[in-house]
């Protein structure tokens, strides 16, 4: 796919609507809703040594809203959305109610408290206009288009001088917190390196960790659930999530768009099949977080970013979740109720 | 309070039982039970810097018995419990479900992966034989008793060669995880120093990071929940949970043996208005985890180390919990919905 259609449209309110392939407008008298003024900013944590998000206007946001009230459907004559399109193919706006606001004033100073206007941009991606489905029942024609938006994403967001980080995610599931059932994930472009890309990032300052590790784990042979097309799924032998899935680009590659298109369809292919094959485990939708890490986009050279997505589900068992509890959260210590070779061995059998 | 009596008990599988304060033997015919066999391991997680404890014995765990069935009541002639009593002021008893086994078999290896045999204590701290109940309304006398129970705890594992750290917690609530709803706590002791408190302990190298931001707090004041008794209890400026609560004892104090007996009641005390503060900020019992940080027991020193329990509610409004999801698992970047300060003053009505 070369690179996809794209439409740009502001809001009154200044926030920006990219509607991406074909799209129909939206019907006359169309009213766009607007960001709610609140405090946004990053404060640091000095125990844990990172960043803190205040959003403190989030609280109104929009929780579990019926079908018909739906905010990220095309926009009827009724019912205006977040999306000032009739329908659309995909669609990503920044987000209404976000974790991080470039526009947000510098805040008052806090004494005895290092605080920094949030920075950053926060924006939804809509996968379809259709409400029903998920990640996993997209159609190949949508699911190809998805990942040439999340391409276009990182490059323009990576262009911004106040974005260091591009994270794209997906939370999908009421047990992980989601307040919308249509199909869509998130991106993030925060204004510093996270924590987590971070000490990745570190681990393999000596040479390419993913690079070693996926050579690890095609030696063993026993955690990999994909093995083709450039690619390589496995349940890490060192899993902190008992289903959690690791998939990697095989060519040492650092985000997409240095991915030829035909691989990055390739990603989106395998992905899918992940988030069908979690589906299948239980018998019921399966409750994940799906994060990509790429590499920074701060300027600097990181030669040892590594493009591979984790999967992150967060049931243990039948009708059973994994929390972060104490141990997790207070100590940093995770347990795993079950061992990554049997965690791969049924994974596989659904794939 | 002097050091409680205590009595101590070996199961047939070999756990320990101290029973703490007075009891009752349990009727004639107790039957104990007996721990799973299963895999007890550690893994290196080279992506993320840590220890994941592997625990693949516990998914049969029990789950939210009836109240008749529950293992942490006293024990009765129709009804052997893990307390072999029949009635007892407070117990600790190695759990039968852990996620470390100190005699756990060393794990086959496995290629690719650092394998190491989990090690480490998990024992099962019961507040009562109370069934009803939770630690915000545990009667003063067994308030008193707890802390102390703490404290030997404490120093018992922290004798232990294999013990790095001894870290006392609570998981309270569904929400949180909790599958008994017996008031009770947890202690891992774990074979290594967790993250959590490592870093920390890294960030007031150069001095005591605790003295520094409890000076900091009760400067500014306006987060500050309690001051008295030679504690402070505040919602720290760069919380990550929107009701975070951090309690710190005043003196530069490691760990629990360090205090006085006078100062372990008012830390008790004190740690009970905060839970019974969190009961009453949306009308339900709060669900929340509570770590209490001390020195590490690894036989170095750590001098800037500061005892403090930690406090994270896990709801953010009425009716509406806090996920932990994409941003916060797979970037490591924490969103507050609230500003401490505001949150504090909401807290400090509830005091």
């Amino acid at each position: 796919m070369a690179r996809p259609a794209r439409v740009t449209i502001q809001q009154p309110d200044g926030r920006h609507v990219y509607l991406y392939g074909d799209h129909t407008p939206a019907p006359a008298g169309y009213q766009a809703p607007s960001i709610q003024p609140g405090a946004y900013q990053r404060r640091w944590n000095p125990l844990r040594r990172e960043w803190v998000l205040v959003a403190a206007a989030r609280q109104g946001r929009t929780f579990l809203p019926d079908r018909s009230q739906c905010p990220l459907c095309g926009s009827t004559p009724g019912h205006s959305t977040e999306i000032p399109a009739a329908r659309f193919d995909a669609a990503v706006f920044e987000n209404r109610f976000p974790g991080m606001l470039a526009t947000a004033d510098r805040p008052p100073p806090e004494p005895g408290v290092r605080i920094e206007p949030s920075s950053g941009v926060c924006e939804v991606v809509v996968y379809t206009d259709e409400h029903e489905g998920s990640f996993g029942t997209l159609a190949p024609q949508r699911l190809d288009l998805l990942v040439e938006v999340w391409t276009d994403r990182y490059r323009a967001l990576a262009s911004r001088e106040d974005v260091q980080y591009v994270f794209i995610f997906e939370n999908r599931g009421e047990a992980v917190g989601v307040t919308l059932h249509h199909p869509h994930g998130q991106i993030y472009a925060y204004p510093f390196i996270p924590p987590v890309p971070d000490i990745e990032l570190r681990a393999g300052s000596r040479g390419c960790l993913q690079c070693r590790l996926l050579a690890d784990e095609l030696a063993d042979g026993r955690r990999v659930l994909i093995g083709e097309r450039g690619l390589v799924a496995y349940v890490p032998g060192y899993a902190r999530w008992p289903y959690e899935v690791h998939l990697v680009v095989r060519a040492h590659l650092g985000a997409l768009p240095d991915l030829p298109a035909a691989g990055r369809r390739a990603l989106g292919s395998a992905m899918q099949r992940v988030a069908r094959a979690y589906d299948s485990l239980f018998g019921v939708p399966m409750p994940y977080m799906m994060a990509l890490h790429q590499r920074p986009t701060d300027g600097r050279d990181h030669p040892q970013a590594h493009l591979h997505a984790e999967f992150y589900p967060i049931m243990r068992d039948q009708g059973k979740l994994k929390y972060l509890a104490g141990s997790e959260s207070g100590a940093g210590v995770f347990i795993n109720d079950t061992l990554a070779e049997e965690s791969a061995a049924r994974l596989r059998q659904r794939m």
